[in-house]
């Protein structure tokens, strides 16, 4: 029971810091993403042929999030992109990131002169889910090669996003997989996703998924 | 800074556990494998593989962690194992398993009449390798989906386990994937490590991952 308590502090000291986090956002303007996997489901791949697709007409910038390594931020930083490790390892080895470090991070960027600022968390399908960076939408990349049962055994992940990506399906041919069985599974825990089929390798189902950012940094915009 | 000291009090009271369960553990001469993953690589199905081979000759149980569902235990009950299942959504949501929880479920079980005990972890690359549960060795099943790098970007699961199994290597032919790095990547952290490229859906390289458990199995037998 004492441990309860104390996380439930610490998520309370985090809430705080990630409402100043969101006020600093919408008075930018800039729309803030907070993209969640398991490690290897290829959210940096994602974020590469993403980001070469919108930039530089949308102004974009990344915080990556690494218990170590700069790898990410290295591959990101050729987009052009503004980029900004953080290694969980300097804050004893967390295994997401929290308000205050998406704070601390974000200071290295000129907010206003964003349209969007993505967060490549802590490879990680359970911790992340727990702590508000201040973000304005949350997106989950599930690799066809984790199986269909993903969002029944993580559940709050599957709650708190609201885009979820079914990506790596270039290897469904070589895979037992049904991935009308992951997309119900989704829907089963939340209803209201907007679920793309996405392969990074081709390229199929990435213009789905880059309407629905855009459309979303529009609307930050106002 | 006070999340840092708490958790350490959290960690301090796990390793007290731990300790007990290892007492207990030994007096049984029942060898204990931590087996952990990311979510997705593979490790119920290699469960179902390793122990139908090694069954009944060796007398098996098998503690399941997840947050949510029974549906590993189900596939795992058929292969005649005992089983028992934690859903760690009934402790908090726990990102892994610690030793309080592994004490009240393997008091399920007749020690005396086993000679392994898996404890299937929940699928997480961070926390479980933060936690001692009173095992005698620690493996790690790696997807090569993921990508050669998780070693270096995880490095603490590989420093604390004594064998890592690079698993579904069916897929390599559709992958980009160079497994003599990732194998390079592991033995960079961890020298000493156990390395074996599997997969369930053929039974390639089963025997001398089987190998190893039987001889860790044997040697606890004395």
């Amino acid at each position: 029971m004492e441990e309860i308590k104390v996380v439930r502090r610490v998520l309370d000291v985090n809430e705080t810091m990630a409402t100043n986090n969101r006020k600093r956002f919408s008075d930018s303007k800039v729309f803030v993403l907070n993209l969640m996997s398991s490690p290897g489901a290829g959210k940096t791949t994602l974020l590469e042929k993403t980001l070469a697709r919108i930039m530089p007409e949308t102004r974009s910038a990344v915080i990556v999030g690494d218990i170590c390594t700069t790898n990410d931020a290295d591959r990101l930083a050729k987009t052009g992109a503004q980029v900004v490790q953080v290694n969980t390892d300097e804050f004893g080895g967390d295994c997401h990131l929290a308000a205050h470090v998406v704070e601390k991070a974000s200071e290295g960027f000129d907010l206003n002169d964003l349209d969007l600022l993505i967060v490549e968390n802590v490879g990680n399908l359970v911790c992340p889910a727990e702590f508000d960076i201040g973000e304005d939408a949350r997106a989950v990349v599930l690799s066809v090669t984790e199986g269909e049962d993903k969002p029944v055994k993580y559940p709050l992940m599957f709650r708190v996003c609201q885009a979820a990506l079914l990506n790596k399906i270039d290897l469904l041919n070589y895979l037992e997989y049904d991935i009308e069985e992951a997309a119900e599974n989704i829907r089963q825990i939340n209803p209201e996703m907007a679920i793309y089929r996405t392969s990074t390798q081709t390229g199929e189902g990435l213009d789905p998924w880059i309407e629905w950012l855009q459309a979303h940094i529009a609307r930050k915009k106002g």
